[in-house]
């Protein structure tokens, strides 16, 4: 497999085309920003930590009947992907309020929702990435309602599977967020990443923040934040 | 009828309670008030015109089906309505893209919408009365989903009385907002006010703005595009 042009330099990953014209690889930086770019850092192993941990959970989702992207880890930071068009949403699932929906709505971070929510995000920097409803994904044909309904039910199962592995490592899963295209052949396939960048990681003994909350509110240790969420990982699942 | 104390001041109306455990008393205010609450003025006349047109465009409504809370006018800026505990949400319906969303959705005012789409806010002067989708409001129990089914069915069929009613008088509804609550026998009313403060009025042939956009944007104007209003509303129809 050889590595051709670059097609995108996003703020976490560059994305390259391969001489397969359905595949990319996606190598993944140590760059971290926060509020829609306005916050500007670097994560020491980030890239490396993001890249192994999106695919361990990419490999439990597969196996778990969760079609993704995930093709096969070529270096540390490089994975091979399907190459999808991605539908521009944002696709969030909570499990507590925290962050921006804590703070729109005026609820204590950390407030149990009664069931998990899905929020969809219009994907465009330029406005931000505004909330959507369900009468604008229709309107601005952005998706059909159907798309929309598939989106939502594979969110809520990933949110199982994903609840499920975390609690075992010790870890609330409070909230997360994915992407998802249209893969050649019309498949819907989950794709992008998870990680401490994209999901919010609560320890569940200590209610410590082990993602990227560290580094959005300064908390320091950051870094070990990354490590430790990784290792745990490796250590306590996500092969089954 | 006795009018008894105040039970709320509001940025538009005040409401009072009456002898009647079933009615209030809504008087209207010349205040006006935008961008929740920064920008504060007065526009002369306005209480007796959002009288006068709310109560015109209720008795339509009820004439047309829709349940509503008028039940008497009973001074040039008075009203006895039925008393309801109002749904805190405010449900907007809109069939062009204008104010709020054409920002939030980068989309130019005045595109048109395939069909008419209904958003929800949820009514909360200290959050900025925030959008909200329907996972929001059941896990925050705001209402019911079979309540905000019900909201949306009979917003959109506000929607349609009003759209046919304004394209006679030369006027496209561009959008409005409308409050609905329970009344003491568990009905749900549409209450509050359908007026230049509430909708988004544009003259068909020129596009002239005849809504309170004239006073959010410093455009003149606009006690006179208020007056234009009534008076198509009370020479055109509104009374069928
Ligand atoms: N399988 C895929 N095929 C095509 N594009 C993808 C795939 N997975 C992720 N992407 C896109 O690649 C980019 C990844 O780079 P990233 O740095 O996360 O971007 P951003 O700054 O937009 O978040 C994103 O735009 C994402 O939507
Ligand atoms: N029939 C009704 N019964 C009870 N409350 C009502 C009724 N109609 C409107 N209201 C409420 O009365 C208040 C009207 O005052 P207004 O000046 O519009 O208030 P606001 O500043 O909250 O918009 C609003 O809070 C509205 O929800
Ligand atoms: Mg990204
Ligand atoms: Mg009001």
């Amino acid at each position: 497999m050889e590595v051709l042009e670059q097609i995108y330099e996003g703020k976490a990953k560059k994305v390259f085309a391969t001489d397969h014209p359905d595949y990319y690889l996606v190598r993944y930086k140590d760059d971290a920003t926060a509020f829609n770019g306005e916050k500007r850092g670097t994560i020491k192993g980030k890239g490396e930590i993001n890249n192994r941990m999106s695919n361990l959970l990419f490999q439990y989702l597969a196996k778990n009947g969760v079609p993704n992207h995930f093709v096969e880890e070529v270096s540390a930071c490089e994975t091979l992907v399907r190459r999808v068009e991605i539908i521009p949403l944002e696709v969030v699932v909570r499990n507590l309020a925290a962050g921006s929906m804590a703070k729109r709505l005026g609820l204590v971070e950390g407030t149990h929702l009664d069931e998990p929510i899905v929020e969809f995000y219009y994907k465009d920097d330029a406005l931000g990435d505004p909330l959507v409803t369900e009468d604008h994904i229709r309107v601005l044909h952005i998706a059909t309602p159907q798309d929309v309904e598939e989106l939502r039910n594979r969110a809520l199962e990933v949110n199982r599977l994903l609840l499920a592995q975390f609690l075992q490592l010790g870890v609330q899963l409070v909230d997360f967020k994915l992407e998802f295209g249209f893969a050649e052949d019309g498949q819907i396939l989950l794709a992008d990443e998870i990680s401490p960048d994209t999901c919010r990681f609560w320890d569940i003994e200590t209610g410590e923040k082990l993602d990227k909350d560290r580094f959005r509110r300064d908390l320091g240790g950051v870094e070990e934040a990354y490590q430790e969420m990784l290792r745990r990982l490796l250590t306590g699942g996500a092969q089954s």
